[in-house]
């Protein structure tokens, strides 16, 4: 590693995808939702693959200027399209309940070891997209030992808008280089360092790879090697 | 109790008072800091007396139109001036060291246990005047499994002011009959009350008890006690 573990005090984590697995858990939700339904198998990765595509082009328009929306109404908005795409028909409550997937995403399994014992050493803050009460209820389901979670809804934006990570640095009284931020997202974690902020690339299959131009200050496997990296 | 206990999904706890022994933390580290200087005893009771009483005031000056400041600002003011008023001298470097006891504050022997048996039933938010830095450290420190942690500075402003619970209902998507106010403050508890917020009076020594007008939902000697009477 080319920086100093000692001076970094406050770790920042990414939640979807990097601590819980927002993709699987959701195509196993869909997947069961849509066989309870209507008897058929396969519609859950297809279904959960555009859902997903779709938030992601409403966070783009939001960031491109459009006005702000919290992201479970995205959420719910994204799934009806995707349904629909998919040439499906679900009622509207059944929508409903299905779009709190994003309240219960499991943890990947090496996340919640991997807290516990950073978080002897250092504060653990989640910096997200997902909504305060979409964190607090994954923390609950996941038992996450977050010291605080931190939504981009703060501030009514989202990442990789460079305000969100000035509000994470200004609510924790931190400088950037004392703190990391570790995301499975290239994307998220170029930003940060636009910031100043530390970063730490996770591997987490479907989630993005680093640019050969990219230059994370630590690169690893899962958050147990991470744990294992920054507590030697 | 007069409230149907299945109805509550979130439970806000004050935490300064309430969940940590902010006035003997206090009092125990500004007695050995005076100690340490000049040789003298019996200082820190007095100190964090007069310290708490002069934060108070600053409080409610914001809370009737000076502007806002976080409250390790006015932690830092108010010990400058509680130190002046008790004729002792100490230097601005080690003012700064002490009032930072804030994020040092121990929790009271039954908050962690409590609030893990009461983790797996409820959503747990702290809801408090500290800052998210100083809850985060207190989090940290005690091993508290909050849910998520709530500042009144998200809204710049400091409770009672019915803003700053509005704030949190509407962070953590809930009805205000759904959730319930923790603290061993009656002055926190009234105003939540009339935001139609549940509310649970935990006696603490020197942190306030109920007027012969006040009429808590749950009245409860520790968070012990609180944990047997909503999980039962």
């Amino acid at each position: 590693m080319a920086i100093d573990v000692c001076e970094i005090r406050v770790l920042f984590f990414d939640v979807l995808g990097t601590v819980v697995d927002e993709a699987g858990s959701a195509a196993d939700e869909f997947e069961r939702a849509v066989h309870d339904a209507t008897g058929q198998s396969g519609h859950g990765k297809p279904l959960a693959a555009t859902w997903f595509s779709e938030c992601t082009q409403r966070l783009n328009s939001i960031l491109g200027g459009e006005s702000w929306a919290p992201l479970e109404e995205i959420n719910r908005h994204a799934l009806a399209t995707a349904v629909e795409e998919q040439g499906l028909t679900v009622d509207a409550s059944a929508l409903d309940r299905l779009a709190l997937v994003t309240r219960r995403l499991r943890p990947w399994p090496d996340a919640a070891p991997a807290l516990r014992a950073l978080s002897g050493r250092f504060t653990l803050a989640a910096l997200s997209n997902a909504t305060t009460a979409m964190l607090a209820a994954i923390s609950r389901r996941g038992a996450l030992p977050w010291h605080c979670v931190l939504s981009s809804e703060l501030v009514r934006s989202y990442k990789p808008d460079p305000v969100v990570y000035a509000m994470a640095l200004d609510l924790l009284r931190v400088e950037p280089e004392q703190s990391m931020l570790v995301a499975a997202h290239p994307w998220d974690l170029r930003a940060a360092a636009a910031k100043g902020i530390r970063t730490a690339y996770v591997a987490r299959a479907g989630e993005g790879a680093p640019e050969p131009t990219d230059a994370f200050d630590v690169e690893v496997d899962d958050l147990t090697h991470l744990a294992r990296t920054l507590i030697e």
